[in-house]
């Protein structure tokens, strides 16, 4: 890069907010990316480091000295900077932890005894907590020796002198409540509350279904230990979908766009032979049936038709089945009902699609017999492609598989095995 | 159901929050919601009603004559009721207005005016603005002749005389400032703010990049039209990414799970019948060579082998570009980098991948040529994944045309034509 130029994207980059400067560097090719990094002032770094993805996170440290990894780690909130000490290597985690303010590494450290994923991770330990047996009027003064409140307070914390949460007290109450009015008698007792083992999703469900901005974190005595706020909840809302979006086509989490060329391939790969597998498992079905397919040449041309049209409907049954497990929609009280319906849906389709199939065969090849097989053939991959639509993800689930993973390789194995298994089948016994 | 089951019952969702009874009707086949929300106390019914997803929320409104709808919409928001009116036929909503108080019809009718998904529609009107010219002290006297505040109140917005929207006052900063500083000098005079025109996605990216609580919304003469709040922008974004999941297997938004047999088929058929088109592109290709087929049956067994792996390949790539094109991290700028590296991601798989299918398909046929024809044949269709799986969305995206609905049929499409073409086409050249 040209000199003038480097200087015109240095300020261009101090005017961004850190969200926006991560976002561009996500944006970026390793070279540009690794460039403009240096340009990103030091005492900004830190600030961005915790809205970049974990992948391309990975790569910005990795330019970084010690040093300048410390200096980013100081300005870090207490949950960013346990994140980015997750991932890195034991001896830079010991540099980091201790060059820390003592006071500093302690709430780091105990942010890190839980793990990841979970409320303990999330939360942050920056919480204002109040008694319950003074009046407001003392709280509304106490509150004014504090300079500034942590970002997002909508509430207050209350505890009683063991340090046990009692409740929470809305910052409206606190603003248009009577002063002389006990916190005890204003504050909501039966409060939203996590405990610090909750998981990141129970989380997002509970913020969701009650409109939260923000919530006591627990331990197992009730002590408060912090608060998690929705602008956290917010990112793991963003990650869970995004994760389920990747799994779906067999990718990581957190895939970096601009990963070089070998990880990437590597990671890909994976998958990439897993589907080797279940491809060749059609390929032997069609295999079996080599003395059909040499006589008639027609069902090679069809045999794909039937295959994909029932991956197609089972894919979109398989859809609706992962998102009504995540919704805890789905349970054994209306699973009759939804199977029922779904193979009501399945014959339905069938049979439509089957007739213009048929139909279309026999104008192309002019064969009635092959018209009537590849009919029945999409009725019964329809069928079976409505209930392993239900069936794989449903099966998964309860063995403790994520079926947003290996629900559509399972399915598409079905509906190709069931496909071709069927036309080919039919086609020998009544075709030959 | 039994009398002492529905009592139990009606009890139970007395206790629910509305959220929860939400959930739970979406998650019932229609007769038992039928009954449930017979039991649903009619004091709840309007804040159920906001919980509840599109599709299955008009199958309950169905259920309900025009005076119930009407105590339902008193307890709605004003958000909340102009989502709903807005699916109800015309007389309906004319009930609903008309019975409506002057004051809630005019601020509905406002809401209504903006097109659906935009800020306009999302925001409440129930907001606390002061003035700047005056001091902390007398806004904090203001405050407390409000029995209570707006629900997520964490500022107060700042307006001139003429209604224009200066800034906003951090709660925080009414409570711990000096109550003798005036407005104008302690608040956030480049707050962020939203347009009454701004859509969904938009304000979700907003509230993300800046962990935003709650936003003014202005009219294009800079007056406060409202306030929108993370709770609503929670909602979009779930609903966002439901509808990207859905959308990829040509599922409409909102599907209810639970819906009829026959709306469903109807509306999964159009996937099926775009499909069906496709694959028959796809059968005709084959088609072209029958000649080949008819005398090595081994093609036909092998085929579906090359246009798998590349619909497997190219849909990874696929997924990650649309990902990006969400995320705005690709632009002419890294477009060449981004195509050189898939293309490096696919020739690496496609040399590991075609050796390995290379060794089976010789170990299965015995023929080193048909080892040969697949492995090229494979390494091709791996190159034209890649590709397509970048220029595929990008295309659609720039056509304005939202690459997750379209995009996997068409890459699919892609790789299913250049793999049966790549494989059927060698093969006749050099095999027969």
């Amino acid at each position: 890069l040209a000199q003038g130029w480097t200087e015109r994207l240095a300020s261009a980059l101090a005017e961004l907010h850190p969200a926006e400067v991560a976002g561009l560097l996500e944006g970026m090719p390793p070279e540009p990316r690794r460039a403009t990094w240096e340009l990103v002032p030091e005492d900004q770094r830190g600030e961005v480091l915790a809205y970049v993805h974990d992948e391309a996170r990975a790569t910005l440290i990795d330019e970084m000295q010690p040093e300048e990894l410390v200096e980013a780690a100081e300005q870090m909130d207490d949950e960013d900077l346990a994140e980015v000490l997750d991932v890195l290597p034991a001896d830079l985690t010991e540099t980091v932890l201790t060059a820390l303010e003592e006071d500093h590494r302690r709430r780091i450290e105990a942010v890190l005894s839980y793990p990841e994923g979970t409320a303990g991770r999330l939360m942050s330990t920056d919480v204002i907590s109040v008694r319950a047996d003074v009046t407001l009027a003392v709280v509304l003064r106490w509150l004014r020796l504090h300079l500034r409140l942590p970002p997002h307070t909508d509430a207050l914390m209350v505890v009683g002198d063991d340090g046990r949460y009692l409740g929470k007290l809305d910052m409206g109450t606190v603003v248009t409540g009577d002063p002389d009015s006990l916190v005890a008698d204003v504050m909501e007792p039966a409060a939203e509350l996590a405990r610090a083992e909750a998981t990141e999703s129970e989380l997002a469900a509970l913020f969701e279904r009650r409109d939260l901005i923000s919530v006591a974190v627990l331990d197992a005595e009730d002590r408060l230990l912090g608060r998690i706020t929705i602008d956290d909840v917010v990112d793991v809302i963003r990650e869970e979908a995004d994760r389920r979006l990747l799994k779906s086509a067999g990718l990581e989490e957190e895939e970096d766009l601009f990963a070089p060329v070998i990880p990437s391939a590597r990671r890909r790969g994976v998958w990439l032979g897993i589907n080797l597998v279940t491809v060749f498992l059609a390929a032997w079905v069609i295999g079996r049936f080599e003395d059909a397919l040499e006589k008639i040449v027609a069902l090679a041309v069809l045999m794909p038709v039937v295959a994909s049209m029932g991956g197609i409907a089972g894919s979109q049954t398989l859809t609706l089945t992962i998102r009504g497990l995540a919704l805890n929609q789905i349970a054994d009280a209306n699973l009759r009902w939804l199977l029922l319906k779904e193979l009501g849906v399945g014959a339905l389709n069938g049979l439509v699609w089957a007739a213009l199939v048929a139909l279309v065969a026999w104008l192309w090849f002019q064969s009635t017999g092959l018209a009537m097989v590849i009919a029945v053939a999409m009725m019964l991959n329809l069928l079976a492609a409505a209930f392993s639509g239900i069936a794989v993800p449903i099966i998964l689930h309860r063995l403790g598989i994520d079926p947003a993973l290996s629900g559509a390789v399972i399915l598409t194995t079905v509906t190709d095995v069931v496909g071709f298994l069927s036309f080919l089948g039919l086609a020998s016994l009544f075709l030959l």
